[in-house]
């Protein structure tokens, strides 16, 4: 209701602040007799927690998921799946200079006007540390949505744009590189980049590219609930996310009907794949794709203007360990909301048709 | 659940295919006490309907809603609204030449195979006149929202392209041409375009910005029902939707954390609005705008390759009245989609504190 | 949200007033490929409506339901199913006398209250008149547990009780008698007393048994959705209901454990009852059979004080044709909610496990 | 959707089985800026535990509450409220003589059907030890309702009843006796006989009546979420319970509408509340006031036949430390499902009328 739960068969429900004793959360929903691999869930956990390279925040923060309920003898028991992650590192100080003070472009100001109080603490619930709850959440629904296979890469950094078709870039160079985009070349001139950008005391967007195979034809549910509708929520519910298209997207405005169209092989699949693997809002078969814009980190190491809770104008410089860019981190976070969207119709799928 | 309803408080559920009896809907949740204007409803739904102008589909749909329940002496009472919109026209035979035929980027694969069945009469439940009902909810939803100023233009067909932002167009010129454009010179120069694209029996796609004025701060609620998610939901829930992005949207990937930062003036406001309105998923009472981006009508009057329900190879042509370019229909359904999104958060967010 | 829809996966949304142009609702989440008996809806609603023997109210409503969408070729499609029930027969005047008048033990002065308004016309919203809803969606639902049977009969009319269980009453005989009480010499007992409750102008309370067989094992969902708490909140969402009790109810509660545990059979039925067919909040295969309290109508044929909307005492007395008991005609009612419910566990238990 | 969450706005989510590290659970929706007495909740926590008295279950659980988030230097932040409660008294063993065997009464047999494995470590996620989330949850949304009373007591054990009106009873004398009856003649009454009862290693039924004061007019929803709907089935969400009943409730079916009609006095109040203070499935503002029926405990320290997961029959008996007699440890559970109800149907009831 107060938008702390997504999906509506395999639900995902998260609590906890940034510098709270611990974040966590309920998946219910998850059917009985799934095998559920530990080590797999860490792994998930390890590709977003910081400190894993010279490009992303430098905090160390363990993310190691605690499982409490719903599992036994290495299957899920169809109960709900509890689970916390600890805060060990929540070094308050760091944050006490912004205590009164609105970072711009954070979400100290509207918190506070919302709910009337403020929680000074590193962003509280408006944290990016909340995506780690999502990640393990994802690690699940991965594991559900067994032969379906995920792949998010960086497909640009600043202006530094990976020009290649989804088709044409190679998965398996994604995490050889820090930047987790998925072309060596490139790669390179990206985390270049990106290491000029925090010598700069600045921050920088980017984009994430998702590409969904194997995937069954029907999933998505037609009206408002449509798959890649739901995919759009997923990824702008995402912190710093500022945009969505999948397909065609964008540059498909500018395309007449007698190209766009995707003309069918006789096997039901399409000799092109404008539609992004879905039609009407439900999946075709066709690898789904899409794009995510990702804003520059508002946190920067330079002076800026701003005011406090007073109105007065005064100056604030950001401190500690923040990350130059977000979209290496945010990779497996984009595969992991993809993952609870697609479980969630894969489960809802099944009650269609008689 | 199944995709049919939109909405957490101010909630829409919807029912109807293009060649049943009727469409029609049901509000629940919409506060009791609320004058109902039923001119300014009336007046959306003929903002939606075809025929409009000589750029639209020459279909003849009356599209007048009527209203069942729920109002009572002109205002709301608080118990769900019921209304009804007939289908007076229906024409089956229109369509009885694509009876076994998949139409190459339209639902019809998709729906076959999800629910094991054909509603081969105009797209079925698929089809955009379901947005009809979304036009009537949101109509209400504009009048429970007062004070906020919903305005949606054209900003692009084709590449034919509005270079101006949301703050430098005319939005008095909207309504003054078919095309929806909030610039005259350009306006001309889409009708044209549209026009000749027509001739040739082709489509073409394009965007609309939406601007959303004198917003209260509050709105939204993290961390998975952020106010922009949503509203990125609402609108690629909408019929041949490929994407959507707020405030910097896809440009804002390429910019500096010292560039994109929004300064704040004493009061709150802001110097620069990259934000979007929205902050952490809560609007900062700053202008909300969005652009959404519209594939070509699948729909072409020229011939085209497919394949039937046995995967035999076809051809087949469009026949009837279809729209060239839906963009200019589709300002009104984005201003409701909108305003259905915002009523919802805007009653909700009556219970964010004590 | 705000009360008017029911269930989570097989879901009814309905709308209208006693007095307003239409009833109505919307089930969504009815699978596909389901074939509709029409004719079995239509003998439902029969059931139910008004004017069906000399001991219920002799008001004339056809309550003939319209389908709008989600049946083709009579089928389901998976799509939503939209329906109106004319209010052919409003008579608004009948109600003129109590439009500024609340009526003791209605819910003319609560709902005034909660919504700051009074739709005086025949309960408005609260009217048993939405009840018809219930029946239509319900013989839906029925067609969709095909092998379940639910049968229910008035058990109780006032202090005339059927001392029999559930096990040893003649189902045969219910709809011999117009009580619908499963007994043939009870019902003629009852009968006679409604009718002479009636010549008093007074009304009398009573109850309904309710036994639903061949169900399969495994229907329901832990924790807050046990089978029987579903059953009870739709039983007690039902107009005039004050009590419900399954399996050995609140005579169970003299009992000791010792007598009161069910022991198992070889094959996993039980050799007593007393769970009521359910163990744990989920079926085990057993009967499941409960019972409904209705407090006598509220509306009598005798001069009552009561007070106006200023506060000042009046007297009153009821006009019209209305019910001296209301349990007959609530049977129809009590085996649709139940067959809501069912269907939605039905749905839901598919996605239990793996 | 799985059964695990409850409430609407006010939104209660558990996990956990009795025998894994923790259970605990999410609140979500609980409004900013409310002031949280941690040991209040902690009070409510001490009345559920075991091992409070001579006639309840001698085990040992602490049952402390440990908040991980939503509340900041002692008040609630707007955002979830997650909690845990650990299980430090596992004693598996204790359960390992029941591992194949299904027990009579028992959730065993079903969850095992349904869920296709068996978590047999004391009842699972079916076991009675949920409620301590609930308990904590409910202490908090007492919280919220600041001028509500909400009083439970035991009015029966197994055919020893309290023939008192609530009325008339004292409130006092609850928490002066173990048994939590309002009646200090019948509480004596009945701690003997639930001794004896020990003795014999048997178990009783008993009901417990609750009253709910100072509630303000308007809260429930119509038409299926009725006040006492919401009311029943959280009641008959709770373990062993068997019914439910409120105001007049299966005694009312035996009256007349001329005797059993609530007349109003000039400020909206009754001259008699046969209603139980709920009128169309609205509060009236009169004292509410319902029964709960609790069948007998089927654990029992006597031998019982069975039959194991093979379908052999064989024997067993229960061990360990078991309630005689529910009720009087289900007094505060009864309060905090009262609770959960209404704070939420107080929050939605601010979204009533504009």
């Amino acid at each position: 209701m107060a938008g702390n739960s997504f999906g509506n068969i395999f639900k995902l429900i998260t609590f906890g602040e940034s510098h709270g004793e611990a974040l966590g959360g309920i998946i219910d929903g998850c059917p009985a007799g799934l095998s559920i691999d530990l080590d797999a869930i860490e792994a998930e956990m390890q590709r977003r927690k910081p400190g894993q390279s010279s490009i992303v925040t430098q905090r160390k923060e363990p993310d190691t998921v605690k499982f409490l309920s719903g599992i036994f003898k290495g299957k899920t028991t169809g109960t709900p799946i509890g689970f916390v992650i600890e805060n060990t590192n929540q070094k308050s100080k760091d944050y006490s200079h912004i205590k009164d003070t609105y970072r711009p472009s954070h979400a100290d100001y509207t918190y506070d006007k919302k709910y009337g109080n403020r929680d000074y603490r590193g962003g509280g619930r408006s944290s990016a540390r909340e995506t780690a709850c999502r990640v393990a959440a994802g690690a699940i629904a991965k594991q559900l949505l067994k032969n379906v296979k995920i792949t998010a890469y960086v497909s640009s950094v600043g202006k530094l744009s990976l020009q290649k078709k989804y088709s044409e870039v190679n998965f398996n160079e994604i995490e050889n590189n820090p930047v987790r985009c998925a072309d060596k070349g490139m790669a390179i001139k990206m985390e270049a980049y990106i290491k000029e950008i925090r010598k700069q005391g600045d921050t920088v967007g980017g984009q994430i590219t998702c590409v969904i195979e194997n995937i069954p034809v029907g999933l998505g549910e037609p009206v408002f609930d449509k798959l890649h509708a739901q995919l759009g929520k997923a990824m702008l519910s995402i912190n710093a996310v500022k945009g969505f298209e999948y397909g065609s997207g964008f540059e498909g405005t500018k395309m007449k009907g007698s190209e766009h169209n995707d003309l069918f092989n006789k096997d039901g699949s399409t000799k092109t794949n404008y539609s992004g693997g879905v039609q009407g809002g439900i999946s075709n078969g066709e690898p789904i794709y899409f794009n995510v814009a990702f804003k520059p980190v508002a946190t920067i190491m330079q002076k800026q203007q701003t005011i406090n809770s007073e109105g007065e104008q005064v100056h604030m410089q950001g401190k500690g360990r923040h990350d130059p860019c977000v979209v290496p981190r945010a990779v497996p976070i984009v595969e992991a909301m993809s993952a609870l969207v697609l479980a969630d119709f894969w489960l809802l799928n099944k009650l269609a048709k008689l």
